[in-house]
């Protein structure tokens, strides 16, 4: 018999894949053009063009099996090594390449931290408004996914609440800043914070609190604002990372686990990564994925599309007298609708060919978001359906 | 707290990982020419050229959004249609890309297929000789894992103690043909006989029961042998596949799952390992890697220097007296050790620097394994030292 919890896990539906076939669907009937999609966190700038030279350049000056051989499980050294180096020159960090494990991006990444350090019927908080895939991530592996309600007024940490629920159970915490949907970015103050409260905790419940750090959107910050290295600032910290945004790759499903040198066991995790990557399949991301990525290491693609992007898009919403934290990264806005039913909202905004998506999932009802990793032109076309739809709506 | 169960198994030692070791280490000292390494199962044939244009062509053509874009999760739709259309053509079935899930190869292959299953309790049943690491691959999932002695006659099964052994909790049997290590391929008897038996099994317990077939070497079969496409012959069969052998690519991690369209719940399996790889963090293989492989889907690299080998050393074990199943397929060779703790035989073989692994890790005490996917020149200069090493110690 097939497995009823992964059978019945398919009558769910995800509310941004539905909408994006809307998109797709609504796409052959009027021009995808003329669809102003914001549906999805797919990269809209190219890779690299160094990343592509290096990959030629692999298959011209390596050996077949040099290139496609078996990488270890860890990952090749000289990649985690580079890895290291890297992370140490940019936040003064002392990673060597035993605390770098190679994973196929954020996702691995999360998988591994979160069963190195947590058993099931611990439990796992996380801070809203989070990325949806967190839910499967965690439930999944048999631990109790908490959240946190979302602080809406800086979309920083509500930690009043946060406080309150924190118990002997709590093993992890799981942040993403940049963060998605909110496009926040946590202040120092905000780290700072959360790593005193988590260093008083485990001192009161005789136990380590990992912090499991998201870190995918850390390259993707507008002017003025510096994502803190959360690493740098809690030992216990896991920090996963993928180049599926800072590269433009998602497709190749590259990135890594760094251990905090200081953390607990920090010798032995990515070592222990290894071990569970026997138990779910993982055996390293594509070789010559990691030896090319390793000549591009402190490149990124040209993001600057993104800041441009985001203040054509906050200008024009708090115009409208939409509430609005000004996002400090990522490809994300994340407003308040207006009306409660930010689902309704959205359904209305289809109308006028836009599409939002509703924060339900995200753990914070009432909000939508807008991925606008797309063309500037078509964000400056959205903006007069923006003008329309809230007008002749609310 | 980092996980016991993670870490404890770091305690526990690879004696093919030792080995391998131990013959860099040797190379070293005598250069590693003179190492008669036959430990590691790491293809030693390029790549085809064909497979490093395919690459070098989609760097030229495509844009860098349509190359290292998101893969959804169940594998790019194009290239799961050729998949199901190359598997149809080559053994009559009747496929859809419905029925393909492109895995990180043959490892997450069986990570999916075992959850698609398998709930933790249930037991899988898998024949000796097997691979090492089916052993965490099974128990990680939290399922029993038992295995069927091996019929050192043949390498086929043992089939008196295999219908012994099922019972009601048996939900999955994993089978390796070609097989890993005896190099053995299932007979069309075999293969009919243990296809009647799970049938009558199914219909005796009232429930499922899965046929999981792992099949790297699929392709890696010698003069006059034909392996018998196992989902031909029975229908509740889930085939795992990697192209890390065939193609000689194994860093690059690419395989997939094909779902017989026979089975139980044919429609929803696939869909249903997306599910899966949620949990699990599996995001579907590099993108430009499953382009690349979809161009060279009915190509192999040059395999032939493989059967060579194994004719070179099973003559020349059977002309020392060693008892030895002539291998139908892969790169490996199975013999009789010619005492019986085959790991004091192989240390022995170590004085003449020959490299050999002792198979009670593969469920088999008493033999040992041989992975000749090594340069033919190195084999034909091994052959005095195995004269020497057998005839100055038995």
């Amino acid at each position: 018999m097939i497995v009823q919890q992964y059978k019945k896990m398919l009558e769910g539906k995800s509310v941004i894949r539905e909408l994006s076939e809307f998109a797709t669907e609504r796409g052959k009937e009027i021009g995808y053009d003329n669809v102003f999609d914001y549906s999805l966190g797919n990269p809209s700038v190219p890779v690299p063009q160094q990343f592509t030279e290096a990959i030629t350049d692999l298959l011209k000056s390596k050996s077949s099996v040099e290139l496609h051989g078996y990488s270890p499980s860890l990952g090749i050294p000289s990649v985690r090594k580079k890895i290291a180096d890297s992370l140490n020159n940019r936040f003064g960090m002392n990673y060597t390449a035993d605390h770098i494990f190679m994973t196929s991006a954020a996702a691995s990444a999360l998988a591994h931290a979160l069963r190195c350090v947590t058993v099931p019927g611990d439990e796992v908080l996380a801070f809203a408004p989070f990325f949806p895939e967190y839910r499967p991530y965690i439930e999944l592996t048999g631990t109790v996914f908490k959240t946190v309600p979302a602080d809406t007024e800086s979309f920083q940490i509500n930690f009043e609440v946060f406080e309150e629920m924190l118990n002997e159970k709590t093993m992890a915490i799981l942040i993403n800043t940049p963060n998605n949907p909110s496009g926040a970015v946590y202040s120092v103050d905000t780290v700072k914070r959360l790593a005193e409260l988590l260093l008083a905790k485990e001192k009161e419940y005789g136990h380590d609190i990992f912090l499991i750090s998201d870190e995918p959107y850390r390259e993707i910050v507008f002017d003025g604002v510096k994502a803190p290295y959360i690493s740098a600032f809690y030992d216990n910290t896991l920090s996963c990372y993928s180049y599926s945004k800072s590269l433009s790759l998602p497709g190749e499903r590259i990135g890594y686990l760094a251990v905090n040198p200081a953390c607990t066991d920090a010798g032995l995790i990515a070592a222990m990564c290894g071990q569970i990557s026997r138990g779910i399949g993982h055996n390293c991301p594509s070789s010559i994925i990691q030896l090319a990525v390793a000549e591009v290491l402190d490149l990124t693609a040209d993001m600057s599309v993104y800041e441009t992007n985001m203040n054509l898009l906050y200008n024009q919403l708090t115009e409208l007298g939409l509430s609005c934290v000004k996002p400090g990264g990522t490809f994300y806005i994340f407003p308040k609708a207006l009306e409660e039913d930010a689902a309704a909202f959205c359904r209305k905004a289809l109308q006028y060919d836009l599409v939002l998506v509703p924060a339900d999932s995200f753990g914070c009802p009432g909000y939508f978001r807008m991925a606008y990793c797309i063309e500037t032109k078509k964000v400056s076309r959205s903006l007069s359906a923006l003008r329309r739809f809230v007008r002749e709506t609310y």
